[in-house]
């Protein structure tokens, strides 16, 4: 283990929270909030914890996948422990576990509230909780890396630990090239949301945090009843951008490169849309009789099946009001998650694609006992050892699933909220059904609940291995 | 595919079942009911079927795993549609579909019900529907294995494929002896159950189907309220019987030919005491203040957990009313299941074991890439090709459960009820919660819905790659 290397990163991280936090005191200035004094304490708190760790630059460049686990697991625990300390100082969130929940909840782009009145809070707090979601979506360690010359061979696994999905695809062959297209990219979509929304007159800091929550894919609403209130025009705008964030950005990628073939041959962004397609098409049928017309259930359906599957969740009506199939399909879309690569969560469409077509090929060797079949995605062979991890990547999952709905039982609510709130922090998206459903929220859970969906929120982020590899003794020997 | 072995096979897999029926039309005699021409009917239809396929022996004794499946599960489903003949000639179940539904589950050894009224049902009727667990439980083509000299090399591949878990031991070297000894050690610890009953005075009757439905992890009961009225002593014996058949039968021919050592160092027999002393304690504690003391709540956690993890699915309280953190243990066991080669269903103890140390040793691979680590069961080598079918089977597993849940959901019926119903069939179970809870049955569920259930009830009952390979065209070349 390289505790030096681990500490100078963790060290800039908690630096670039530090000029994160600039944009919400902008914010209160504006709105001349007295809250400003909380951020500056917590911009003093980041710079003196992170300053003395990168002043120097280390000596010894050894630099495992173990180490890079363990750099993005403490960063991400850094990342968020500090973003709380704005909420607590300020006391619009007084419980340091809530606040840790809503800042992990941010970060992470869950958008899971403990809040019963968010537009009690100002400004400047709403505006800092929703541009979490837009640190968090792309990563804070890919931005680290398009910004720091680091030499070395430790970009690639950093960048492994922190990117969403199976497997990690450098777009260019420098891994600082590719942190600063995918960052130009996300930047890019952003903007031209924002452009789209203030068209739609819907008012600037609005739309900012709009953006910010379906950039990351995270989900916090400044109302309390989330985008019910907006125009049609502003949720139809928001659903593309929900779905266009959770398309694998190596499509967009070739796009620009002008690889428009390529970019509409990836199989994994082939069975997102047609996942997203069917379950809008049923989702409308089935709940048609709700709304007043065939359309607006159809855009209905479409913003919660693009807010569920991409793992934004952001709600534009009560779902837990649907039918049972309706509810069910949600379900379904929370764990198939958005695409590897992109700023969503959930298992991701490639992992469930490759685990389809495992299991495919397991039945053709029923039938053809020594036929040698290799599994292809993307006409490529895939290796071995992916399909491993994947399958191990899924047994993990059911466990971590498992044990925390037991413990969220503890607090006796009833089934569906206890299982539906876990799969919407270990899946990243937000509300759940019941207690934790759109027009609930996840303050009645006991603060041992809170601590569990936290560790589920940090661990749907960062897929689990590098958050578990913590708990292991053997991560802290020194070699 | 050898067509010939197969119709051979089914064949007598009908002529047994003739003679299985036998059995309860001694009872309608017993019982003086006019019910046993129902009876005698179906058992010609049975013959009828059956006798023109095995009046000659095969030739060609080419026999693959892909034969061995189908022949087993085209056995079961014959074995389906002939034992649901009386029931809808008799008019004590007149729906075909209903009649099917209760014997799948009964030959599946299930034990969810569409009956509202059990106790109306012709003693005959209640014998047969018990009877059918006891059939199901070992095997119905185990036990012709027992009995038929089939030569050739096809023993293996019938056994592989109707018995539960990943991996089929062999106990002796030849399989007729293998099938012999399990249905004698079956026998044995029938008829033990059954004098145990009767000295706690228990009627024969009762008795008789009682020891049924534990000896084969069925759980019909034959009082609307399941074992709820039973005495305490009749409770505690069917709670041990329940565990002990839900123990890997190897156990017990190691026992009886004196290799105790070997016997009590089964992994998966260990990790299941484990979990069911575990599921006990957790239980009692969370339900002390439902009981009268702290014994009777062990008692009747013992009774319902061993109901659960053995998935046979008798009740002695009405556990939907239970506190959340028990009903989530119950649903937990109820995915856990039996032991590999035990009657019992579910995903099995080995298979979780299983999926578990792999985890562990993709964790060790983060901390040194290059150790060559091997996963061991009972201090031997688990094959490659074990893991990578578990690990397939658990991916097949929910997806079907997912595809089922969805179809159920039209019913619009709660979540809960949705899920744990087709939690309940897919592991052979029987009670799920709410609407399909102990006190409750699957009768107010729609006819599509059943057909679900039915499918997933043979599904969980022949593991899933039998039955599923029925669907693929390749299946039904010649060759």
């Amino acid at each position: 283990m390289n505790y030096r290397i681990i500490a100078y990163i963790v060290g800039w991280v908690l630096n670039l929270q530090a000029v994160f936090m600039v944009l919400p005191c902008i914010t209160a200035v504006i709105y001349q909030e007295k809250e400003i004094f909380s951020f500056l304490i917590s911009m003093a708190v980041c710079l003196a914890l992170g300053l003395p760790f990168t002043v120097k630059k280390p000596q010894n460049k050894v630099f495992y996948t173990k180490d890079g686990c363990v750099a993005v697991a403490l960063s991400w625990i850094a990342l968020s422990l500090t973003g709380a300390v704005p909420f607590i100082i300020s006391g619009s969130i007084p419980h340091p576990i809530d606040a840790i929940f809503e800042t992990v909840s941010g970060f992470t782009t869950t958008g899971s509230s403990i809040l019963t009145d968010v537009e009690a809070l100002p400004y400047c707090m709403l505006f800092w909780r929703s541009f979490t979601h837009w640190i968090g979506g792309m990563g804070v360690l890919v931005f680290l890396l398009s910004l720091l010359p680091l030499a070395g061979g430790y970009h690639m696994n950093l960048m492994r630990a922190e990117s969403p999905g199976p497997s990690v695809s450098k777009l260019v062959p420098k891994v600082q090239s590719t942190a600063k297209i995918l960052y130009s990219i996300y930047f890019g979509m952003t903007v031209l949301q924002i452009i789209l929304l203030l068209l739609g007159r819907v008012p600037l800091f609005d739309t900012l945090c709009i953006t910010f929550g379906s950039a990351g894919t995270g989900g916090f609403g400044i109302k309390n009843n989330s985008m019910e209130d907006y125009s049609t025009y502003c949720q139809v705008v928001t659903t593309i951008f929900m779905i266009a964030f959770g398309v694998n950005f190596s499509a967009y990628y070739l796009i620009l490169t002008k690889k428009f073939r390529q970019a509409f041959s990836i199989e994994e962004v082939r069975w997102y849309f047609g996942i997203i397609f069917a379950a809008i098409v049923i989702i409308a049928v089935n709940t048609r009789g709700m709304f007043s017309g065939i359309g607006t259930a159809v855009q209905q359906a479409a913003f919660q099946v693009g807010s569920i599957i991409t793992t934004t969740g952001f709600s534009s009506t009560d779902f837990n009001a649907w039918p049972s199939l309706s509810k069910s399909i949600l379900v379904l879309l929370m764990f198939i998650g958005a695409c590897a690569g992109s700023t969503g969560g959930g298992i991701k469409v490639s992992r469930i694609v490759l685990l389809c077509k495992a299991a495919s090929k397991e039945l053709q060797l029923y039938l053809h006992p020594n036929a040698v079949k290799k599994i292809k995605m993307d006409h490529k062979t895939v290796p071995h050892e992916m399909l491993r991890s994947t399958n191990i990547f899924l047994s993990v999952y059911l466990v971590i699933f498992a044990v925390s709905v037991l413990i969220i039982a503890i607090d006796n609510y009833d089934l569906a909220s206890s299982f539906t709130s876990v799969a919407a922090t270990l899946n990243n998206i937000g509300p759940g059904l019941e207690i934790a459903g759109p027009m609930g929220n996840f303050s009645p859970f006991s603060y041992r609940s809170k601590c569990v969906l936290i560790f589920d929120m940090l661990a749907g982020r960062l897929e689990i291995f590098p958050l578990l590899l913590l708990f292991f003794r053997g991560t802290w020997k020194r070699f």
